[in-house]
């Protein structure tokens, strides 16, 4: 505790564009706003500088950057899509170790949700890479009260006079690193170092890992949710700023393809690609590859257990890659290795 | 009561082709063998004949036409794919009205279950359709003691001496309907009629309803499943004899387009084709359709709030089309109209 | 030419329903008309039977039963999509045979073609599969003159004035047999065994070949189209009744698992499925293995090879499965074995 | 011609690191190495700057920066894929406008081309994104003499003695601008930006032409093919270095989307991503938003006229999107506007 404060007292300035820095095994503390965030997961400066084993407490803009805050506000308000809080610099992170991300606590930053029809995306109309002669859906706004006594939001029908209770579960929509290979990618996309995955999975009481592809390993995170339904059909959640408490540390030498996820009791990885068809092949042959490396059952037998017992999530299907977690319960799998 | 055992009476020595017929109201029995089952869903003559409102008693047989029993049976033993019991001639049911098939009762019929990797079927192969040059994943066949008492299968490991008990969750593989236009499909095919859907949703506690496209709609089944994970990877389930117990009904003058299933806590909707982005879309669009006509929501308003509750069950993603079903909790949508 | 004769004036009376029969290396004259056409590829009752090397005269009516003739006439008269003439029995012809189809002469059947945009079906806009929420593109329709002096259609435009003329290019835009397994397939289908392909290929100077699935293969043909574009993207051809002759021969011993073409210059493979990437993969292991079996190339020598030098024609992307041809000339090619 | 020559006069010396700078209207030189060759598409430091209406004269390495010669030599040697010549810095090019780049010459650079199986590349084979449980296709290289006399490269069998010659049809596999939004894109994808399409339409006599998505556009180019199948399914061209001329020219105040091609003769679109289905539906609704543009036909009449017209390029489906271009000749167009 006494770290704690310490390091609390180092940074408790610690406003935006003023890096902050470890002294190790305590707390770093960033505050963001929308003239720090970023929209794309790339090699940017630092925002602050962690070492393994340090918590994070930060906050997250919502994925509209919190421009849309009451009705007649419209989407041409919006600077980008999901801001991003980041990047965070993991001391000796380098390439080829595996970043790993335990989510502490999140907390919906405000009493109010925003869910909308954007033009030209969600999973039932034309897109820019669904492209069809039809015109796009319009534009639409919901607004969703948020009970923090009840930990639920209120959906209200704009076309009729129709409400309904929602309990939530906060999840970052986005959390990344950067690239590998030299790219930088939009906050939008979903691929191998994480990014735009809208995964519920990214909630308090998991882990989630990703590929160090660059030194430092990069963090990024935003588009809070505080509730998402399955494929998040209509391409957004219950939009909201989140605060958050994670805690990094890094796994030196070992090397992950994709994201995955941990808890007590199930392993998970990560698809993004399109069609979903690909998704479920890349998510399911890493966790074959998991579960035959860590565990020692072979890939056939695997194969057939997860035909058997394996889970499928499948997150989105809305943005420029989609996502299908897949998973297994750990009491169905030998002792680890 | 009373009605019961006079069906029984007349039903009990309703040996296989030999035709039941209800006296309304009440029970019929028809065994399956090996020697009258089918295995493609047409207007073959029905087996026996139902009212509207009778249970059915009957039996399927496994996937492999229960040929596979021991150690060294091979897949070549078995006769055809998805060996289905049927077809059932429903009475009144007519060409635009919904078969409703309320599943009373399913039991493991033996203590044995049986999964398999079948050369060019699974999602992790080269597949007839998914054709490439890698020579197919070669024949195995794993054997599942079942515990009547604990309910639950034990999976055991070909290379290693591991095993694990899995909860029993039986249902049928293959539920279905002759289909439209004069069609006559496969025993392995899901589509608008039905079939091959792999849905662990079609088990006890659910009715599923199908559209009528001949006369007497034919219904079929087969194909049990005492256990699967989503989205069947390898190819198979633990696959089972079943008995069954189940209640028809035929809804007049209702058209369905696809498959649906009711509970007394859910609507769900079925999606059948490939790639999983098109299952996705047309279920999502029958969710949407079932709420705005059914329950009075408008559809951008439904078509948001499913983007916030919806649920996604990814059944299989290995038949000749995949299966996804779309679902919403009823807690979520206004009264019924 | 004796022969010829002969059996024309045999079969000069062979008007619909009456059923043809072969002398030997002769040929067949058969007459179709809206009371015998046919809408499912099944086993239905053959119209006429042929031996190995008969040449069949026949005619087919267009996709829309020629129900289309005039401004004003609408979707709603066509009795059933391409209207199919057949089938025709081909003695001799056992499953595991191979079917081939030699394409003599197609001459388009009158002063007239139709375009149409069907609601629900092309590849920009909202289908039965690829299902949305946009209301579908309303109904509309085109008519091409047919100048037989210059063998050009004219394209008129319905919002302007413009004009232009179109080369003819005649084809079937079904042509297939009985399917394996005791299905029975919609006329809107292509398949393994053949059927709605809208290739481009099946016309004159070119040999179809299909797997022979049940006795006497039943061959069907018909949607004659004048001219198409690549894809078939608004979802119909210049769609036109035609008048055909063909040649059948029955190749013992031979089994195919999916259509091919061939013509003096090529060899040609069909993948029909869905999406796009699976026939484009059944289309190149087949070709691939016609290549290794037929002209001795190693697989990867093969592989390598095509990378080079295949074609792959995009046949249409509209209907229940899409189609690709893959293509090699032969002069890429070894020795025939 | 003076012109020319007083460029080259000051260009002569325009070796690989040398920043060259247009004077207007003339030709710039730029001599490519493997020290500065480039593998992402970004906004790295230009290496040259032009005038809109500048012709520049280069090379580029191969696939594999030259670095395969002889047989023996292995993947392992090649330092990054598509080593990429540029970028070339377009002055007066800002966001919102067109770069067209013309294509006046290209000629193979040397007397051998190369084509490998890259395992977890190709169209037949297990990939990263379309993962199975088989081990990838094992690592082969074939060389192809090239004899500039008859223009034609040889193909020469690994496993047999068989040769055969191929016509060379030299073109960019690579040519591409910075991508929009901040992203940085591999050399081995093409998207909105171009980039790896494998286009053999980015050849001599055809204009090519590019959204402007920073300024200056930042032009690279590479990844040169003497000849290429279509779908370069086994995942290579004939690879080789080029040396190239080319004209760029910025269209002031024009914005697309997606890259064009255009010749005397016709225009044509591109779609890239995944699955090819989404490759054509981009492509096309390219070429519909352009004909109803440029020539003035209405949307639904140039959808119909595309569906007796069109014609669909299939590129490649091996790169981590997939390419398709779709045009139409110019000849069944009204008059441009």
């Amino acid at each position: 505790m006494i770290a704690y404060f310490l390091v609390m007292a180092l940074l408790v300035a610690g406003t935006s564009g003023v890096l902050g820095q470890s002294t190790g095994g305590g707390v770093v503390k960033y505050h963001a706003t929308i003239n720090d965030v970023k929209y794309v997961y790339s090699t940017a400066a630092p925002v602050a500088r962690l070492k393994s084993g340090d918590v994070l407490e930060t906050n997250t803009l919502d994925a509209f950057g919190n421009a849309i805050q009451k009705p007649g506000d419209k989407l041409s308000l919006v600077k980008g899509d999901n801001a991003l809080t980041g990047p965070f610099y993991i001391e000796g992170a380098v390439v080829g170790d595996t970043l790993a991300v335990k989510i502490l606590d999140l907390q919906v930053d405000g009493n109010q949700g925003v869910g909308a029809i954007v033009p030209g995306f969600g999973a039932l109309t034309t897109t820019n890479y669904t492209a069809m002669l039809h015109p796009a859906l319009p534009e639409k706004i919901w607004f969703y009260p948020i009970d923090h006594t009840t930990n639920a939001a209120t959906f209200k029908a704009l076309d009729s006079d129709f409400s309904v209770k929602i309990p939530l579960h906060p999840f970052f929509g986005c959390i990344g690193v950067a690239p590998a290979g030299g790219e930088a990618r939009s906050s939008i996309v979903p691929a191998e170092f994480g990014g735009n995955m809208d995964s519920p999975e990214a909630s308090v009481g998991n882990t989630v890992f990703f590929p160090v592809n660059v030194p430092g390993a990069l963090l990024y995170m935003g588009d809070g949710h505080a509730a998402m339904g399955d494929g998040e059909i209509a391409g957004t959640a219950i939009e909201v700023p989140l605060r958050a408490r994670i805690q990094v540390s890094v796994i030196k030498g070992k090397k992950i393809n994709w994201p995955r996820f941990e808890n007590e009791d199930a392993i998970m990885t990560v698809g993004a690609y399109r069609p979903l068809d690909d998704c479920l092949r890349i998510a399911f042959t890493e966790l074959v590859g998991w579960i035959h490396q860590d565990y020692g059952l072979s890939e056939v037998d695997t194969y057939e257990l997860l035909s058997k017992v394996g889970r499928i999530h499948l997150n989105e299907m809305v943005d420029p890659n989609y996502v299908i977690v897949a998973s297994v319960e750990k009491k169905y799998l030998p002792q680890k290795k």
